[in-house]
């Protein structure tokens, strides 16, 4: 019998860092060996090192981890979780890849670099054919592979539903953030209590980018960004969990509301990540009433890893008009890499500790 | 000198007709000296009948006033203030119109007539001529005469002052609006709270055909529709006041976000409605910093009439893209409707009481 | 194999109805085969008729059921659950009770009568002997059984925790509110947004008695209410579950806040309510961290039935003060009701259908 | 003509800070002249160096200060008002005070010491005794008086205004605090949407004994703390501004509710605290209506300055109950050192600049 892969959470106490560990208790695959912190939390025991903030209890299990330093020396697992803050993670995520480990990164710090992919296991599994030359190149035997944003997840699974049967070309999306988008302690409620921030700093960005690269070709050992023009509105809302995208769509020829509603009801993961323990179930859920998604209502459908939609109508500019609702935390996050471990696995490039 | 004229306001126990009878204490042209309200408050006292929700409190001289039906027999004003709800308000203006009140309404019934104009002072005063066809056909001797949407309010504004120099071709406009729009009950907390609904009924449409008969040119006694395809989305947050806008635009030929910014600055009433005493001073605030304008710090902006615009930046899918907001239920409800009415007195359509 | 019993919810479509509904889903012992609502909704489908506002999705199975008026003609099932306003409580629950069902009642209609039991089973279950007289003297087959207001719950399983060891005298018990409390629509966002309100009508009073009669001996198939003193001050806060009541309690004698402490982490539900489905496991839990409970964190401790007490300290007025939580739709109210059927189920009043 | 007094605000930059240099904004007596910040923002423009989180817009004339060092030698005033956090206060007021300022502090630094006042004017003005004693054994020109805590406030009025009458004897006082108590950023958003936090740090302890030393009697240039009970709990909710306090209370005989309202209705300031600028019109209010003082509808009463009461009833327990409420950064923080300072000046400590 094959016993569970030994993992570890780096950056643990954060709120992502929650969120991995509330994910990994009781995961079938992996086992939760170690966590590791900032200066401040090293050497306590987990229990007491983080405030945590998730309604989930925190597992029992961790409770007594010690939090110990992100360094490789410290950390001796095949695979680690990174939630990680960007400038932490460019300078240590490539220390665990060099070291062997594959580091499943919810940091932007690498999102932009042609040899790591931008992972969505429903959308663009095939680019994980990137990590080949990433090793070479870099001289790793581990790797690094990192999930989109928080906000372009949601939005990047529905223009990949799209884009084979119409072609998205141009895509307006004006989001509505949850708070714990912006971490622990993060949003001062002082900012947010009977407010809107009509704006988050370098979130546009990525969300008129990375979605370009998870619907790029394949080519040659690169990635051809989609053809594809997005503009971004962000605005963080009074909500705990959940992110809104209104979008705005035009395909390269005019497309029905029907037709849409009816791709994205037909949508299946490709056939090498339909069957992982993270996998969305189903992918997509198309709400029919006339106000949802909401995320207060719908965030949990699927466990937290479908990606709702609805409202799905006529645009009187560009083609459609939809709504969507995503787990920031799961599927934009913790869930989110997790499930592009589960790929890693189950592709062969992390063996079953063992296995005969 | 002169008296001040008697006004009443029509549905004043709701929560727009709250802020009509707050903005009306101590207003140097008008004399609030009757109110009316539904079946169920007819008879008692405002002071009693009245569930007050406005932060600011009741006037004392209104607690006093008997509340009327709304019926021109009951109601002996030469200006009335609507506040109705828009089935009733279909029904009862007409009969004060007819009784030789000038009816100033908030309502949405009479908006989509043609010879009803949907008036902003400081965008279309001279959008008031439609009176007189509206008087001869309908055989009325006062008038109605409408404000728009809250929603509305704000993002016209901005349009109108982009329209004379540049030309508006296309708009996306994703709203952010404020539970004081629903009235009172309205939003159940159970809905907003730590939610958001992306959906308020009835408004989309409103969003996007209102502009355009504002911004459209007179005729012949006619409004042709301003050239101008907008796409609107609408979301309610949990906010208490103040409407948010997220609106990208294309012009008739591309422009800079400088150039956005300086027509948003220089733009001033029309001569007509310049020294009102609701006039907004000035028209439009430009905020420079990166996350304003914000419903908590700024819908109070020129005392609530003024539009606040920021985060002005090139879009990559239209020309430019910016944040507008507008305090719902003074700019975008009452305090538009005494605005309206102020600029009905300046134009002689309401003789001064008591004037040699 | 014994099939499960069949149940229906009285009022299942208001927001303590859906929770019925959602917590009967999947239930051990019983089978929901019917709902009920009002004039507005009978005959349509339950997901029609219905405005869900819980978190949880609606069971799949109770979709399709039709609403049914609340007529024993129309519902025929041994066991109903009723989450009907008062006042059609004490109207409609005679009727099933004559006409044999046991009604597990939310509603507050017939807590005051002294033949009808306010239960709790981690509290007083010798309390159903009243059913007997209650039978007796209204020539019922079935009966009515209530559990108490939702902020009585949590307060009342805390006290009789401290009640056999040092008698508990008086008691001050200052609630913090839950919107759900208050049904659907219920609190107004206006009324909440940013705010507090400090009366909840009703509700002192019955916190003020309750625990005193669910504390109370039986003599002779009579309650003596218990000799306690409580104050109580009610408040609606903006959380949508749990209900947060801080008390100050005075004993016979001093107790030490270590006792209190050790009372409560000792208290176990009498024996014959200690292995039923929705026996909380545990009873109470005591969190020991400076701020705890909170409803957010702690609400769905043991599934929502477990009572989590935090703060225990000296009280320098009377002898010990401390913090409770208690989720107030589920062992409030909903989870309270069916645990209440489950020990009419296991003391034999409702008999196994199909059973040998 | 007299010229207005010179001040500084001391810890300018925080939530307090900003109160006090909103209210100093066209003082009738007082100019602001300079502001101090922490090393990160010395040097820089107010206008920049300040995150301002008020609904009221910064106020013009501040906004070209240069932020200084909370030194003496950088500062030269004979009047500042300190927002510093308890331990610069601790350090830094001394300073200014030996140099000849007197220091206004909302700090809880000085607050427990026997010769510094806890001063509210319309409360104890008397106390202002202690400065004599206090400048002589410290060697001081100038002079520290402090303002309590926030939450003491409103109900250390309502104890003084049944004090003479009733004499309390012991008092039952659970708060729910505003976030903006806490400063900014203060407490984090995910901390109390959807929440109650029932704790904070120090609020206890400051609430069960502040009220005993203001309500002290002076004697022989000390104070005797008031004979008096007091607990209290704590909580934070989720407002913006304005305390709730709950509190219960027993008199040295019983008391009706109408008597207490006799008396609140009854209570003046002090004749030497009646006609500050800054004095309370009327120092108390009590609202009849059931469900009242609410933080959003009643904190601005009285500019904020008012204690706002309602819900006096029996208290089966000790003698009455009531709700209180009070501005927390007006009334309770900043208002309160303001008007502190004006009572000072009336009181002759404070020579008006070019006087004759």
């Amino acid at each position: 019998m094959r016993k569970r892969i030994p993992v570890a959470v780096l950056g643990a106490t954060g709120s992502v860092g929650q969120r991995f560990v509330q994910l990994l208790d009781a995961h079938p695959w992996f086992e939760l060996v170690a966590v590791t912190g900032s200066e401040r939390t090293v050497g306590k025991r987990y229990g007491q090192a983080c405030h945590w903030v998730l309604a989930e209890p925190m597992p029992e299990a961790v409770q007594h981890l010690p939090v110990l330093e992100s360094d490789p020396q410290q950390v001796d697992c095949p695979l680690v979780f990174s939630a990680l803050p960007s400038q932490r993670a460019l300078q240590l995520e490539p220390r665990f890849a060099q070291a062997g480990a594959f580091v499943c990164s919810n940091a932007s710090a690498f999102r932009t670099e042609p040899d790591v992919p931008i992972l969505l296991p429903e959308v663009n599994p095939g680019h994980i054919a990137l990590l080949k030359g990433q090793q070479q190149r870099r001289g790793w035997s581990g790797a690094i592979v990192t999930n989109p944003n928080c906000t372009s997840t949601g939005f990047a699974v529905v223009l990949q539903a799209l884009q084979a049967t119409f072609g998205v070309r141009r895509a307006l999306a004006v989001s509505l953030q949850a708070i714990s988008g912006a971490g622990y302690p993060g949003v001062s409620s002082l900012d947010i209590l009977d407010n809107v921030i009509p704006y988050i700093d370098g979130e546009e960005s990525k969300l008129e980018w990375e979605p370009r690269k998870m619907l790029g070709h394949l080519d040659g050992g690169q990635i051809n960004l989609a053809d594809l023009v997005i503009s971004a509105h962000s605005n963080r809302v009074a909500v705990s969990d959940g992110h809104v995208v209104c979008a705005s769509l035009e395909f390269q020829h005019p497309v029905s509301p029907e037709a849409v509603q009816q791709a994205l009801l037909a949508y299946q993961a490709p056939e090498t990540s339909r069957e992982l323990p993270s996998t969305p179930q189903p992918v997509i859920v198309v709400r029919d009433e006339p106000d949802r998604p909401q995320p207060r209502l719908d965030r949990w459908t699927g466990s937290g890893m479908t990606t709702v939609v609805g409202r799905i109508r006529q645009d009187p500019l560009l083609h459609v008009k939809l709504v969507i609702l995503s787990h920031n935390t799961v599927r934009g996050a913790a869930g989110g890499s997790i499930y592009n471990a589960e790929l890693l696995v189950s592709m062969g490039f992390l063996p079953w500790v063992g296995e005969a």
